[in-house]
C-alpha cells in the first residue's frame, strides 16, 4: 500500500526502458537537485509577495516581515517532520491521487485530483511570471512584454515537451546547486555588509490605507506560504532512491527543509535590515542581489539562474499533469483521448490541455505573479492536508508502537495546514482565490461525469461479462464507389473482390454524357463486376451512395463501402486529394452501421 | 456555342429541382429585379469617388464631376449596345469563364477566372464599406466601428449562405423598387428645390494640392467607373427570361442602362448645383438625400434601403464566386474540395474562402470604401475587354449580315474598356490596383500548377485509358484491434467474419496481468478466431499494431484491418469515444497500404 499526496508525483521518472532504471536510482544529493526545484524556486516570490501584503500598511508595517516569516518556517518544519513520517510509511512513493482514492475513498481521490491539476496549471503559470520578473528585474525594458516573455516561455516548454524529454537529475544539478550558491551567497554576503552595496529600481511611496491588524498579519501569513510549495515533492518520489530508500528520502527531504528555511530566514533578515520595500519594476530578490553583489555582472548572472531554475520549475508541471491526465482517463474519469500515446511518448493532449490554460490563466492575469499567488497556495494545501489526514487515518488503522504520538504530529499538520488553507482562502477570496474554489468542484464533477457516462458505456458492451458467440458468416457484399476507369479502378476491385462475396461498383454522374462514357469504358475494360450508374438531380455526389447504401443494406447482408484514397506522394497535395472519398466516409460513419472501408493508392507525384 | 463574359453570370439561377424551372422565368422587370441590384447600388459609391478624386484640387474642381459623369455614362451606353449584342449571340447565357476558355483558349480562360476571383471578392468588400457607410450616414455613432459592422454583416452574410439560400426575383422586387424611387425621388425632388432642404456633415476644409489637369480628369473618370460593375450581369442570365428571352433580356439591359444613366446624370447634376464636397462621415449620397428629403424619416429610410441593397448585391457574390469556384474545380483548376457538395446543395468551401478574403480586404483597408475602390473596377474592366473581344473573333469568324458594322461597335467597346482599364491601373497603381495586378497572375498561376498536378495524377492513373483486368480473388486476411472480450468484439468478429478468409484478433497491453485476463475471458468466450497478445514495453497502443499489420502483409494476402468504433448517441460524447482508433487507422493510412474499415456499434448512450 502506497501513500503521499503531492503534486510532483506523477512524473514518469522511472525510465521508460525496463532495465535501465537501477543505475539511474539517485543519492540524496542528486535527489535534493531532482526534486526540489519547484520548492527552492518559490523563494522568488514566497518574501516578496510577504512583503507586498504587508505594505497595504505602509513601508513600516515592512518589519513585520521577520515574524510573519518565522511563522511559515515553523509551518515548514512541522511539514518536514511530517513528510519524514510519510516518506517511511509509503517507501513506495505514490501519486497523490492514486493514494488518496485508494485511503480516503473515491470523493477525496477526486478532491485530489481536482486539486492537482489546478496547481499544475499554476504552477507553470507563476513560476514563468516570476522568471518573467527576474528577466525584467536584470532588463527593465522587458518589463512591459512580461505577457509575451511569459508566452514564449510557455510555447517553448510546449514544443519541447510535445516532442518528449529525457529529463535527467544530473542535467538539473547545475542550475540547481548554482541557485542555492546564489541564493545563500546573497544572505550571507547581504548580512556580511553594514550597508547595500547598490540599490535598483524607482523609490516608490506607499501611503498605509489598512491598519497593521490581525488580518493584515494573516494575509501577509496566507501570500507567504507559497513559498512552502513543492516541499511534498520528494516523499512521492521515494523509489527514485537509491537504497536504504527511506533513510536517503528522509535526509533530502531534511536537507531541504533546512535549506528552504535557511534561504527564507537569511532574506527575511535581510529585508528588515535594509527596511526593502517594493520598488519599481524589481522584484524584492533582485534588490537584495543588488545589495549584496552589486549592480555588475554578479547581478544579472543571478537573476538569469533564477528565471532558468523557474523555468525549469515549470517543466515539472508539464512532466506531471500530463501523465496524472492519463491515470484519470485510465479510470474513466477524464476522455480517453488524454491515455493515448501515439508515436513518441507523450501524451500530447495533455500537453497541450496544459498548455492552453496556464495560456488563458496568464493572459487573463497580465502575467502578473502577484494575482496568481492567492490562486496558487490553496490546491497545494488541500494536497497538504488530505496527505496528513491519510497518514492519521493510517496510524489509527495500524497501532504500531507510539502511534498516539505520531498521529499527534500528522494531525498538528493536518490542523496547521488546514487552518493555513481556510486562512488563505477567507483573506483572498475575493483576490482570485474564488477561481480555485469555483474550478476544484467543477473539475470533481467534470470528472464524476465522465466516469458516469464510460460506466454506462462499459454496462451496454457488457464489459467483464462473456457475450454470445460471433455470428455464422453471413454473406458479405463490398460496394466500391468510383468515378472513373482507372488504375485506381482496378487496385479497388481487386482489393474489394478478395474481401467480398459479392462486389457493385457505383458510381454517380449527373450528366448523361459522362454517364455513357463511363459505361462505354466499363463493358470494354469488363473486370466481372457489376456496374450501377446513378443519377444525381442535386449534382450532390454523396446523398446517393448513401442512398444505395442504406438501400442495399436491407437485405441483411454485411454491407462494406470500400473507398479508394490516392495519396500522394507529397503532404502538400493532399488538400487535392480524397476529399470526396473522406466526405463520404464521414457521412456513411454517421449515417449507416455499413463497414467503410478506406483503400490507399500511393502516388509518385 | 454560349458566351458573355461577366462577373454575375454562374449563380445558380436555374432552380435545383427540375421541373421546378419554367413557372419562374422572368420577365422584363422581374429581370431587372433580380439582376440589376449590383448595378444600380454602385450609385452609392460611383459618384462619390469622382468627388473624392476632384477634391484633390480643391472644392472648385468639383464642377468637374458633371462632365465626367457624361464620358462614364457615354462607356455606359457603348456597353448596353454592347451587350445587346452579346445578348443576341448568346441566348444561352453562360458563364465568363467557360466562355473565354472555349472561343479565346485556356490563357483567356485562366485570366478571366483569375479576374472573376478578385472581382467576386471586391464586391462583397465594397458593397459592405458602401453599406455600412450609408449606415454610418443615418447613424453617425456608428461611423468608428465601420469595420466590425462590416463583420458582422459578412459573417451573416456567410452563414446564410452555409445554410443555403433559395433566392427568388420576388424577393429582390421590393427592394429594387424601393431603391430606384428614392434614388429618382432624391433627383427630381431635389432638382425641383431652389436650395438643399437640409445640410448634414461636418464642413471641411479642401486646400488644393494638384492642379486640375487631364490626369485627374482621368483619374476621377477612372475611380466614376466603379459605377459601372455589374452591368454585365443581365446579358449571363438570357436562359432565365421567359420567351421571348433575347427580346425581354435586352429590354432589361436598355432599362437598365437608362435607368443607371439618368441616376447618374441626376445625381451629377445636383452635386454641381448644390456645390457638394466631401463632409466628415457622411457620404456624397446621404447629403444628397438631406438636400433632398431634409433629416426627417425619409433620410433615414432611405439611408437604409441603401444599405439593405448594398448588402442584397455583396450577397450576390455568394451566389457566384462559390460556383465558380466548382466550375474551376470540375477543370481540375481548383482542389477538388470545392466541387463539393455535402447534405445541401451548398458550396460550403467556397462560401468559407470568399467570407475568408473578403474579411481579410476589410481588415487591411480598414473597411475605407474609398482604398477598395481602385481595386474594384480592374477585374471588372479585364471582363468587359475579354466580353468584347470575343465577340469581335465571333462576328469576325461567323460574318452575318454588316458583320464588320457590328465588329466595330464591339471593338469599339472592347477599345474603350481596354482604355478605362489601363487608366484605371495607370491612376490607381499606388493607390492599390497593385494588389490586382498581383493577384491576378498568382492565381493564374495558382489555377495552372494545380491543373499541371492533377494532369500528372491523371497520367499516372491511366485515366481515359483501359487498365489490366483485376487480380484474381486473393486470400483475405482480416485483423480485429480489440481491448477486451465485450458485446463489442462479438460485433466486430462477426463482421470480419464476414469479410476475411482468416480472422485474427489483436490486443496490446503493457500490463501482464491485464494480458492474462484477457486471454482467460477469449477462452472462455471461444469464439472460434485467434486471439495475438502484442507486449508493448513503451506503453504505445498504436504502434505494436502498425508492426504487426506489417509483418502480416508481408504475405502477400489482402490484409484489411477492421476497427470497431463505440458510436454515442450524443454528439457531445463524441470526445470521449474512438479516439484511439481514429488514430490508428490515421497511422495505419500514413504508414501502410492495407484497407482500413471501421465498423460502427451505435450506442444508446
Amino acid at each position: 500500500m502506497v501513500f503521499g499526496l503531492a503534486r510532483r508525483d506523477l512524473r514518469p521518472r522511472v525510465p521508460l526502458r525496463p532495465g535501465e532504471g537501477q543505475k539511474h536510482h539517485l543519492t540524496s544529493l542528486e535527489g535534493l537537485a531532482a526534486l526540489s526545484l519547484d520548492a527552492l524556486s518559490s523563494v522568488a516570490y514566497g518574501p516578496e509577495s510577504i512583503v507586498l501584503a504587508l505594505v497595504a500598511a505602509g513601508t513600516g508595517a515592512l518589519t513585520a516581515t521577520f515574524p510573519v516569516t518565522l511563522a511559515i518556517v515553523f509551518l515548514l518544519a512541522v511539514l518536514v517532520v511530517s513528510y519524514g513520517q510519510v516518506i517511511a510509511v509509503h517507501p513506495d512513493g505514490g501519486g497523490a491521487y492514486a493514494v488518496a482514492k485508494k485511503d480516503l475513498g473515491p470523493t477525496a481521490g477526486l478532491l485530489a485530483a481536482a486539486s492537482l491539476v489546478v496547481d499544475y496549471v499554476l504552477t507553470v503559470a507563476v513560476s514563468l511570471t516570476a522568471g518573467a520578473d527576474a528577466l525584467a528585474s536584470a532588463f527593465p525594458a522587458l518589463a512591459r512584454d512580461k505577457l509575451l516573455v511569459c508566452l514564449i516561455g510557455l510555447a517553448l516548454l510546449t514544443a519541447v515537451n510535445l516532442r518528449g524529454v529525457a529529463e535527467s537529475a544530473r542535467v538539473l544539478m547545475l542550475p540547481t546547486v548554482l541557485f542555492i550558491v546564489a541564493i545563500l551567497g546573497i544572505v550571507a554576503v547581504g548580512l556580511l555588509r553594514a550597508h547595500p552595496a547598490a540599490t535598483v529600481g524607482k523609490d516608490l511611496s506607499f501611503p498605509p490605507h489598512e491598519s497593521l491588524g490581525v488580518l493584515l498579519l494573516l494575509k501577509a501569513f496566507s501570500s507567504g506560504c507559497s513559498a512552502l510549495t513543492g516541499v511534498e515533492a520528494i516523499a512521492n518520489a521515494v523509489p527514485t532512491f537509491r537504497a536504504p530508500r527511506v533513510e536517503r528520502a528522509q535526509r533530502t527531504e531534511l536537507m531541504l527543509g533546512a535549506l528552504l528555511g535557511m534561504m527564507l530566514v537569511g532574506l527575511a533578515l535581510l529585508i528588515r535590515r535594509d527596511h526593502v520595500a517594493p520598488r519599481g519594476d524589481v522584484t524584492v530578490l533582485a534588490q537584495l542581489t543588488a545589495g549584496a553583489y552589486g549592480t555588475g555582472w554578479p547581478y544579472y548572472a543571478t537573476n538569469l539562474v533564477v528565471m532558468l531554475v523557474l523555468g525549469l520549475a515549470a517543466n515539472t508541471s508539464f512532466g506531471g499533469l500530463p501523465v496524472l491526465m492519463s491515470l484519470l482517463a485510465r479510470d474513466n474519469r477524464l476522455p480517453h483521448l488524454f491515455g493515448l500515446r501515439a508515436e513518441r511518448p507523450v501524451y500530447r493532449y495533455g500537453v497541450l490541455t496544459l498548455a492552453l490554460l496556464a495560456a488563458l490563466l496568464l493572459a487573463a492575469t497580465g502575467a502578473d505573479t502577484h494575482r496568481l499567488i492567492p490562486l496558487f497556495a490553496i490546491g497545494v494545501f488541500i494536497g497538504f492536508t488530505l496527505s496528513q489526514l491519510g497518514l492519521v487515518l493510517h496510524w489509527a488503522r495500524e497501532k504500531p508502537d507510539r502511534w498516539r504520538h505520531r498521529a499527534l504530529i500528522n494531525g498538528t499538520g493536518a490542523l496547521l495546514t488546514t487552518l493555513a488553507g481556510v486562512i488563505l482562502l477567507t483573506t483572498k477570496f475575493l483576490a482570485g482565490a474564488w477561481v480555485v474554489v469555483l474550478a476544484v468542484p467543477l473539475l470533481m464533477l467534470l470528472f464524476s461525469r465522465v466516469e458516469r457516462y464510460y460506466t454506462a458505456v462499459g454496462e451496454e458492451l457488457g464489459l467483464g461479462r462473456i457475450p454470445g458467440p460471433p455470428d455464422r458468416r453471413t454473406a458479405s457484399l463490398v460496394i466500391v464507389p468510383l468515378g472513373e476507369v482507372s488504375k485506381l479502378a482496378r487496385h479497388a476491385v481487386s482489393a474489394a473482390l478478395s474481401l467480398g462475396d459479392e462486389v457493385v461498383v457505383v458510381a454517380v454522374h449527373a450528366d448523361p454524357a459522362r454517364q455513357q462514357a463511363l459505361r462505354e469504358a466499363w463493358d470494354r475494360w469488363n473486370p466481372g463486376v457489376r456496374l450501377d450508374l446513378i443519377d444525381s438531380p442535386h449534382r450532390s455526389l454523396v446523398q446517393p451512395i448513401v442512398d444505395y447504401v442504406q438501400r442495399a443494406a436491407e437485405g441483411g447482408r454485411q454491407i462494406a463501402v470500400l473507398i479508394p484514397e490516392v495519396e500522394p506522394r507529397h503532404r502538400r497535395y493532399e488538400i487535392l486529394q480524397n476529399q470526396r472519398g473522406l466526405l463520404l466516409a464521414t457521412v456513411l460513419r454517421a449515417r449507416t452501421d455499413v463497414v467503410v472501408c478506406m483503400l490507399p493508392y500511393r502516388l509518385g507525384v
